[in-house]
């Protein structure tokens, strides 16, 4: 299979995103998906590369092929309109009048069809021809290959000028000669293409945004197309500058949401606007803002002129998404969340605040559920969560946590509200991932050494998240935290544990754990600790999580030991160290290398569909496929809740 | 065919819109058109009715019956969504996954199709079921029934309040209680949807306007929908304001196109903005401020809120329409006389300067070339140029004069620059019909009597156009103007015509006619009269014209006998005189009965477009229909022209 050049199946299967061979169309049990059996002709010099996958019933078999890195020849992506993608499909299937124009009655009965106009509806055999381009792909994700079709396209033409035998309307001359897509203008190129062509003599480059005419532009501009991809986190916000023409990154560049002054999470945000008339405005300002700024430090350190990005994708929760667009959140605040919208409409990039081409478009993720948002299908995305046939287990850590689970056929999510544990927030010695943060900590019952790996190698401050879950995981492990989660008594350490039970000591009434000590002398109020009440917060939040999991699990009749993966997201599940997740229960009790730290795959999802409008169409389809699963409104939530509590030693 | 009550068939035919019974269906020759005949099933009270009608090839039986009169239930009028349009079709036709969805496979096989999905390929005979809501309508146009459709649709719903149990987004709850439309909502709409639908208890009006959700208001407001039809020209501007609700008429104001002082015609403006940068920017202001003070005008007289107007059409010449929308027109005055767009885009009713409902929509109709625009279209649109077997000639007379020749088959078009002679600019002592202008003039070669009919009643201060026609007519009937256009000698008309003779007289070296003296022994030069030079002007302009007529004729291979019907269009041809136009031979030798003066047909059309959304179709797919000429370049133009000067007495 090596031979199909623009797919790196190694790495993807090292990534652990590809079935192995083996699996391969052996297990259709019919419950919801359907496989397509991808004969490819790879050219002359190679031989024919087969490859089964698995699609939900309706998929045309364009996507199919798209969304796992196998190449079709198109110029339109997708649309219908170029006749180009054709495919050989065995056994007979519906015929479209885009066929007829396309083939002969004899190959027509041959079973050659458009594949973007084929759906999937019962297993299929495809034969692929050899791309007569080759087209250009790039790996973002988790090691995701995606092939190059972004919504953004430029055509450089250059035109007959007209006459009275010719007096065709400009628009028409223009869209005459790009026959591959059906462009409709907007308003602003109207304006301007008479003089834009006349004073370029006919010769210009046409943008196009989806089948939107938005710019035209003197000479041969083709080379140059931006775009931006922002995760839009309620701490953090992150922009990528995408050169669309080789699919590469240019620069990155991120900064703290600047609607934080205004809440830490978005339940404070929300509540905010609820309270103040002009809240929504300033929130929405807000997120305009940081969007803007970090458009404009990109385009700086890429050198690139803003006019030149033509589009961003934008992935934020819910929350994030409603206040970005100035839609009202009121009703994600308050029982029982309800969005205004799951589909945000495509909108211009200045209404979400950013200065870049006039017409360029913006691009808001689909959210599942009020807590289950944009960032949580762009994850999905990134991850391929839809197009595995393993069980796996998608987890992004935080305030709220995030939920989806898959049998490799049904795909079920939810969200747990862990509370601000993570985050620092509640801990006493608490702080976010920044510098002088306690991430890592190994104890030595023996030898009583403590081990603190600390963010920037400087002197420790606090505990961030993944610091705080490590210190609970080996008190537990060393027998200094019980199995209800709380200190053992003093008597018993000192037994048990004498060269570590010393640092078990009391500020004020409370007992605490210490980490570290300023100096040998200060006092422990002074030193950076792990109180008993830190401890009770870390297991309400992984309690709240596990309860998230435990149930998605019983939705789908399956046991801890049947999750083949675990992908913890997010900034925090990057740090966490999965040994510890597993030990406290974060996580289904598992072998660690099933465990695979995620990173930030909301905005790499945000990336893959500005490269490539299929999986666009792959994220909106993910909202087809998804159940939400509303915990609040079960009744085994709280016996369930009381189970995951405690720690199993 | 009484019986059908949504049609006044008798008052169309006497409008000479109806073909005659007698010729119904028998005459299809194959070229261009297919014959449809419907047989309409009244209800038990009434026996069927049968109507035969001649539409192009691939028009949908839906539209075939709406343009024609004939009601077909439907509440999305035409857009595939509602599936009530049901009709049987004699003889196979497509089966469609609407149709598959809509019938039984009893029905299929008895030929039920959706009438808006089956396009009309051949003749056919389609049945046509009883209707179960009788449609309004409404009469306009020149007295075409249109079944009321409009593009803004309200519709009242109550929903379910969302519970943990139903957690469907507020825009999904909303459009589910919508089924026959599938809308789309303006980011603007899902700002406010969570605070309307929780304020108004979930009892709200959607708006929508084709198949975008402009709005959402609080309760029932579905009886309050208004729009206003523009006639936009380039001396006079008239609004109708329109209750969409009933289809009438509320208030109707006019007024001079603010951009007048930029110049008197379409060239001088179009000059301007070659000369002057920012002059597209002024002369579109001057557009917008014209097409608002109307809009403030005939809503404050029609006590209606302008925030209730949703959709405004505009029917304009193709320069008129280019400098509303702020499109460069340079290319519309030089050869080859180019468009940007012959479809211009809907826009917002704010893109052309109106301050109505924020999220109203403009619809500007299209053009067949840079000189047959938007208000021909209309024109064609209101008079049916496209719906009748006659042989039609429709011609609006004015500075540019448009002809449109119809043989019931085919339609082609042409633009004939007349010249100022008819707006009564270049001549001596012309002017515009207002107060004090002569319109009519009799010349009694016998008693010398000259009657004259004067505007408003008043001493007679000049010539207006119909004058202009009248005089020179009558000067060549009684024979004091030759064949060539020359005045005959004096001792020859002193001699033939004793009585008139002593009013031809001099106006410095130019021989002129007396038509009026303020005193009796006031000079010449003081008094209304007509100089050669002015039957100069008047013969070049009605040589251009009849040149005009005369190619389109041989176009189709007709004579003039052969035309049955012409329609003098625009505010001149109304006050022409039928019998003068067709002694200059101005029109065809004809009946004078033949000829009928048709009005604002410009604004009708508009009025049209806002009242039904299949005859918005219907202009559109004019621009299919109708082929235009381009006379400029046509090597036997200039020896019909030369032709046409004279006066055949």
């Amino acid at each position: 299979m090596a031979e199909l050049p623009e797919v790196d199946l190694d790495a993807l299967r090292r990534e652990g995103l590809l079935p192995t061979p083996e699996g391969e169309g052996t297990q259709h049990d019919g419950t919801g998906r359907v496989d397509i059996a991808f004969t490819v002709d790879a050219g002359p010099e190679a031989p024919p590369t087969k490859r089964s996958v698995r699609v939900p019933p309706g998929v045309t078999v364009f996507d199919s092929a798209s969304w796992n890195g196998i190449a079709i020849d198109s110029t339109c992506g997708g649309h219908g309109t170029c006749h180009k993608c054709k495919v050989r499909v065995e056994g007979q299937s519906p015929i479209t009048r885009h066929d007829v124009r396309t083939f002969t009655p004899d190959q027509i009965a041959e079973g050659w069809r458009l594949a973007c106009l084929v759906k999937a509806t019962r297993d299929l055999q495809v034969d692929v021809p050899p791309l007569t381009t080759r087209p250009k792909a790039a790996t973002v994700g988790v090691g995701r290959q995606v092939i190059l079709r972004p919504a953004v396209q430029k055509r450089y033409v250059e035109l007959d000028e007209p006459t009275l035998a010719d007096q065709r309307s400009d628009l028409v001359r223009l869209t005459d000669a790009i026959t591959d897509l059906e462009l409709t203008a907007d308003l602003s190129v109207l304006r301007r293409l008479a003089t834009v062509l006349r004073q370029a003599d006919f010769k210009v480059t046409a943008v196009v945004v989806d089948e939107a005419l938005v710019d035209v532009e003197p000479g041969d501009t083709t080379d140059v197309r931006h775009a931006i991809a922002f995760d839009l986190g309620t701490t953090t916000v992150v922009a990528t500058l995408l050169d669309l023409a080789t699919g590469t990154p240019v620069a990155v560049a991120s900064m703290l949401n600047k609607q934080q002054p205004f809440g830490a999470d978005v339940i404070t945000r929300i509540s905010a606007t609820m309270m103040d008339e002009g809240m929504l405005d300033k929130l929405r300002a807000a997120a305009g803002d940081t969007l803007s700024d970090l458009a404009d430090q990109v385009c700086r350190e890429g050198r690139v002129d803003p006019r030149t990005v033509y589009e961003v994708a934008v992935a934020g929760n819910a929350t994030m998404t409603a206040l970005a667009l100035g839609i009202d959140p009121e009703p994600l605040g308050v029982a029982p969340f309800v969005m205004s919208t799951a589909h945000p409409p495509t909108v211009l990039a200045s209404d979400v605040g950013l200065d870049l081409h006039p017409r360029a478009r913006a691009v808001l993720f689909p959210a599942l559920g009020a807590y289950v948002g944009g960032d949580i299908v762009a994850g999905m995305l990134a991850t391929g969560m839809d197009r595995d046939k393993r069980t796996r287990l998608f987890i992004d850590v935080g305030t709220n946590c995030e939920i989806v689970l898959s049998d490799g056929d049904t795909i079920v999510s939810t969200a747990a509200p862990a509370g601000p544990a993570f985050e620092g927030g509640a801990i006493r010695c608490g702080m976010r991932a920044a510098d002088g943060a306690i991430e890592t900590v190994g104890l030595d019952g023996a030898s009583g050494d403590v081990a603190l790996g600390v963010i920037g190698d400087v002197e420790p401050r606090g505990l961030c998240g993944s610091g705080l879950v490590d210190v609970v995981s080996e008190l537990v492990r060393v027998g200094l935290l019980d199995a209800t989660g709380r200190f053992v008594p003093d008597e018993d350490a000192a037994t048990a544990l004498p060269a570590l039970a010393d640092r078990l000591t009391r500020v004020g009434e409370e007992r605490v754990f210490v980490l570290h000590q300023p100096s040998p002398d200060s006092p422990p109020e002074e030193s950076v600790y792990l109180s008993q009440r830190d401890v009770r917060e870390l297991q309400f939040a992984k309690a709240a999580i596990s309860t998230g999991w435990s149930l998605l699990l019983s939705e789908l009749g399956l046991e801890q030991r049947d999750v083949q993966q675990v992908l913890l997201a997010g900034s925090f599940g990057s740090y966490l160290s999965p040994a510890a997740a597993v030990r406290i229960g974060l996580v289904p009790k598992l072998p660690v290398l099933r465990i695979v730290a995620a990173g930030n795959v909301a905005g790499e999802g945000a990336k893959m569909a500005l490269l490539s409008v299929r999986e666009r169409a792959g994220a909106a389809a993910l909202l087809e496929e998804v159940t939400y699963v509303e915990l609040s409104d079960r009744p085994d939530f709280n016996d369930r809740f009381v189970e995951q509590l405690g720690f199993s030693t």
